[in-house]
C-alpha cells in the first residue's frame, strides 16, 4: 500500500478498502505472533474484497504471523487458509488443507459444506462386482472403480459425490434436460434433470443452453466420492463409467 | 415450490428463502405483464441466492412477464439477464445480450464493469505489420491478429484487454512471478507479476500455486479486445502471439 497520497487524510475520508488495510497495518504494527480476524472483509463490495483477499494472504506469508480468520464465506476460507478445522456441534470433522477438504472430504456434511455450486449427492444401491461397484440409482447405473483397492461388500447402499465441475456436457452420454442456465462470461452453471435427479454441473467458458433442451453429459477423472449411506463417512474416491 | 407442508405456517416461520419466494409469488398472481425487481435476493446467503437465481429465471421464461430487475451485483446481471442495457453518467453505453457484453465489450468501461475478477487491461504502443499489429508493452511484445480484417493505422495507441481465464499456465511462455494464488477448489484465481505489469488469471480445477515461484504462461483463443486508449472504444477482436 502506497500510503504517502494518503497521510494527510482522516480515516473517514479514506475508501472502505482503504480504512480496512490502515486497522490491518495497525494491527500487524507491534508484530504480533497471532491475529485474529472476525469477518473482516464482509463490508467491502465484491472486487475490492477479492483485491483485499490477496493482500491478506500475502501479509500472512510476509509477517509469518499466525492469523485466526472468522468468516460466513465458504470462498474465503478455501482461498485464505492453509488449514480449516471444520467443525459440527461441537466436534471436529476434518481438520486439512482447504483443497484436500474440497477433494477429499472426510463426510457428507465437510462435502457439501465446501463448493458453489454444492457437491451432487445421489442415493445408489451398490453391488460388487470385481474390485468394482455397480452403483445403481434407480435413473442411472454405474461402474465405479476405486482409486485404491478398498474392501466391497456384496451389496450395499451408498451416496455418490459428483462436483459439479466434473459434470461434462458432451456429444455423447446420459441424456439430461437443462432445467436452469446461469452463464457468468467465464464458467455457466448448470441444473440438470435426469428424470427426477437434479444434477448441478459447471462448463467453463462463455456459453449458454436453452432452458427445457436435452443435453448429454458424462463423467470425467477419478475424483468421485463413494460415501457409506449409513454413516454419511467417505468410503474412497474413484472414476466413474456410466453403463446406462 | 411444494407450499403443501408449509401451508399452516405465518411468514416469520418461514426461511428467508421461503419468505422471497412467496412475496415473488403474490406478485405474479394477478398475472402482471411487467414486474420490477429491486435487489430481490440481497439479503439471502450465498447457497440461497444461487438457487432462487435459477428459479427467478424459470419463472421469467415460464411467465412469459417482462422482469427489469435491479442488482448492484454483476454477476446476477450476467447470469440473469437477457438483455443489460448498461449506462453511465446518463449515457447509453452498450445494449446487449449478456454474453456480447462480456465478450464484445464496446469500451473499457462496459469491459471493465463485468467480470469478476476484472478484464486486465496493458497499455501498448502498436505498429502495422501487414494485416496484423505488433503491440509493445514495454514489458513484452506480442503479435495481434485482428478476427475480421480492419483499417490499421501506421503507428497508434491501444489498449488490449485481456480476460483472466485466457491467460493460460503452460510449460512454456512467457514468464511471471505468482502474486497471490487463491484456490477455491474448482478454479485458481491468480495474480502473476510480469516485471511490473499485474495480470489477473484463472486456472480451472483444483490447483494451487506457491506465492513469489515462477510460472509461464500463454495467450489462448482469439477472444482478446483491443481498444483505442484515447477514445476507450473496442476497435476489434483477435488472437494474440507472444514474440517476446
Amino acid at each position: 500500500m502506497r500510503i504517502e497520497e494518503y497521510k494527510d487524510r482522516y480515516p473517514a475520508e479514506l475508501s472502505g478498502g482503504q480504512q480496512q488495510r490502515v486497522a490491518i497495518a495497525r494491527t500487524l504494527a507491534p508484530n504480533p505472533k497471532i491475529l485474529l480476524m472476525d469477518e473482516p472483509l464482509s463490508n467491502l463490495d465484491a472486487k475490492l474484497r477479492n483485491d483485499m483477499r490477496a493482500e491478506l494472504k500475502r501479509l500472512h506469508l510476509t509477517t509469518g504471523s499466525t492469523f485466526v480468520y472468522v468468516t460466513h464465506d465458504q470462498s474465503e476460507a478455501m482461498t485464505l487458509s492453509t488449514k480449516v478445522a471444520l467443525i459440527k456441534l461441537g466436534v471436529l470433522q476434518q481438520y486439512c488443507p482447504p483443497l484436500e477438504l474440497y477433494g477429499e472430504p472426510a463426510n457428507t456434511f465437510c462435502a457439501d459444506f465446501m463448493g458453489n455450486p454444492s457437491m451432487n449427492f445421489v442415493n445408489c444401491h451398490g453391488h460388487k462386482d470385481g474390485n468394482t461397484i455397480i452403483l445403481d440409482s434407480k435413473k442411472f447405473e454405474c461402474r465405479f472403480t476405486p482409486n485404491d483397492p478398498i474392501d466391497i461388500p456384496e451389496q450395499s447402499e451408498y451416496v455418490l459425490g459428483i462436483r459439479p465441475e466434473f459434470v461434462k456436457i458432451c456429444d455423447d452420454g446420459l441424456e439430461a434436460v437443462v432445467i436452469s442456465s446461469l452463464p457468468s462470461g467465464m464458467e455457466t452453471t448448470l441444473s440438470l434433470a435426469v428424470d427426477d435427479i437434479t444434477l448441478a454441473a459447471v462448463a467453463f467458458g462463455s456459453v449458454d443452453f436453452k432452458m427445457d433442451s436435452t443435453v448429454k453429459f458424462n463423467f470425467e477423472g477419478n475424483r468421485y466420492v463413494l460415501f457409506d449411506k449409513a454413516s454419511t463417512n467417505k468410503l474412497t474416491l474413484g472414476s466413474l463409467e456410466i453403463i446406462r
